[in-house]
């Protein structure tokens, strides 16, 4: 996958503002949940994702807050991958809290 | 929970010896795994161990290798409890790296 240049990686970032670069080549977003173990529900969905699409989100767990950070490594950098696959954890968090 | 002095975290720390004392006032320990979903079938059951004795361990999920680390804010260091958990922790790896 190529490299996204920064503005391509900005004009990424409009449409998904909840994520917020870091380092110039991670997307981070932080995930608030009401329980515990919702928050530990979300990580298997995420997980499946990731597996599924063979790219894995440093996830980090502290108490209900979830963090997810991702990056594509293979082209050190971000790629529109990271973007997709950033949209499907959105998905499945709004669908979670839809209720 | 009274929190334990540094000779006696020392002394729990030469039974889990697996486990490394951070900034004096965590514990922490790194499980590697053979597969992605392994790794996460392990959060689960370390969540719903932890959210039974109401201890959340910090995760870090780093793909298959996963990080726990512990203290009890509430006490201000380490406690039994931290210790006894642990030992769960340790149990359910093992249990599912027996075969």
């Amino acid at each position: 996958m190529i490299r996204l240049n920064l503005k391509e990686v900005e004009e990424n970032l409009k449409n998904q503002d909840e994520w917020i670069l870091v380092d110039e080549r991670w997307i981070e977003r932080k995930f608030r949940f009401k329980e515990y173990l919702k928050g530990i529900e979300f990580i298997n969905q995420v997980a499946n994702i990731a597996e599924k699409v063979n790219h894995h989100p440093f996830i980090s767990i502290d108490y209900k807050l979830i963090t997810l950070k991702m990056s594509s490594w293979k082209s050190k950098g971000l790629t529109q991958q990271d973007f997709d696959v950033a949209k499907k954890f959105d998905e499945i968090y709004t669908e979670m809290n839809k209720d």
